[in-house]
């Protein structure tokens, strides 16, 4: 199944993208949609095939947008330096514990939003990711074998970087305001159907980045684990489990991106996040 | 003015401390007191005025108990290694620029409430700190010298820090399940009255840290700065303004928290939080 948020003119909703179609779960708010709940993505496939049959409207998907996939009070962690060939370009060791840091949803633009690059930097790089949606209930202390039956869905991540701020701290330079992406949508396990999906980047068409989550360092189910021993994982948060080899930054000369550029995240059975660059106004 | 979050059974509330009585604005909301909004930390005085003067209800503090007040929304960015006490105990070189981890509102309990020790590791440590709370508005690039027109008010905060995680990341360390605080409330700056407020960290009655606003190495009005140059501030917001020298860590040998141990951060002209450890159940 695949869950969206959506907004129109001055309202948003959450539903299911059925063909063409969004099903409208619950009903329409007011507001700005990154402002506004996103119930969905913690919820199991009975939850939401019980919700799906209660939907009484339905509208094209071509007559909204689409909004970040979260809730505005999600934690959103992200996993770094979990691929080898990542760790090797950026003359790192592979770390022996995941290597943590927090984003807010101020950081993220939805499917075909622009993603912004900042006035204070031009070293604005991309990092594809697959992100890993938690869900329902609350949960601490989850063993990794029994870690992969609180994956409720997955997404793809852009976990925009801006270089010459992450060299003050991972969170300066990973918290740019609209810096990084994250949909089109969330996707429930059960319609991917395998674990060891391919992810991929491409900047205007070009593919820059490639690798399958089986590369990982630390697996999804291993993130989840070391992530429950520090805290609660609720449903609906996200994990981004960090970019693979390909980096802009590490290229001679470094490819930075600019404006007009469009960055494109792909993870195999999930979908193709696409953002265009832009500067800040 | 100090502004509050309550509790009580299965209700929450927002309003503002006068005397011994919470003067209740808006009304009483079912569910967790974390998951409900709190929009009066960024409020102007006069906003909140109006607001007092639309209070149809007061009740005793002592008939209720106080929550973190913070929205679920927030942000809540932190300032590391900002004092040159404690730069130098941990062997730091003083920064180029502002540290910055972030917190989510998991991590942070109410006053009175126990803070947690985490069952995988006995490396707890304390952090007294001067919270500043963001006031109405979207903020991005304000510059220094227009930041402080932007704080809505002061809180203390316990920057609770699980040391031996601290060194995989800052962030898997700063991040455990209640292992800070805020509170007891927000104090509006009109009542303040100056900006150079003194810190104390007490345990058990023994006072651990103190130091003075001025002794930062980034003053409040830096950090905004910074922050904003990287990302928008909204109303009620928070920034953790960092520690000075005498965390338990550097001690010889170290003097981690224990259960029973009472933790105070006390904030000139705010009050003091207060709060006790218990080991995680």
């Amino acid at each position: 199944m695949k869950l969206v948020k959506i907004a129109r003119k001055d309202a948003n909703a959450e539903g299911v993208l059925v063909g063409n179609d969004v099903k409208i779960i619950g009903s329409w708010r007011h507001g700005r949609a990154d402002d506004s709940p996103f119930t969905l993505g913690g919820k199991s496939l009975d939850e939401l095939n019980t919700l799906l049959r209660g939907s009484q409207e339905s509208v094209p998907l071509s007559s909204v947008v689409l909004a970040v996939p979260v809730d505005p009070t999600a934690q959103i962690i992200c996993a770094g330096v979990n691929y080898r060939e990542h760790a090797g370009e950026i003359k790192a060791e592979a770390p022996e514990t995941p290597r943590l840091f927090k984003r807010t949803i101020e950081t993220l633009v939805a499917h075909e939003e622009a993603i912004i690059r900042p006035k204070v930097s031009e070293t604005f790089d991309y990092e594809g990711e697959i992100a890993v949606v938690i869900g329902g209930g609350t949960h601490r202390h989850v063993a990794a074998k029994d870690a992969m039956a609180i994956v409720a869905g997955y997404s793809c991540f852009m976990d925009g970087s801006v270089r010459e701020y992450q060299k003050h701290t991972v969170t300066a330079g990973k918290n740019f305001w609209r810096s990084g992406a994250m949909g089109p949508w969330i996707v429930t396990p059960d319609e991917i159907g395998r674990t060891d999906i391919a992810l991929q980047t491409f900047i205007d068409g070009e593919r820059l980045q490639t690798a399958r989550a089986s590369e990982m360092i630390f697996s999804i189910a291993e993130i989840i684990a070391y992530i429950t021993k520090i805290t609660v994982l609720r449903a609906g948060d996200v994990i981004a489990t960090g970019t693979p080899g390909g980096v802009g930054s590490r290229k001679t000369p470094p490819r930075w991106l600019k404006p007009g550029e469009v960055v494109e995240v792909d993870v195999e059975a999930v979908g193709r996040l696409r953002n265009r660059v832009e500067d800040e106004g």
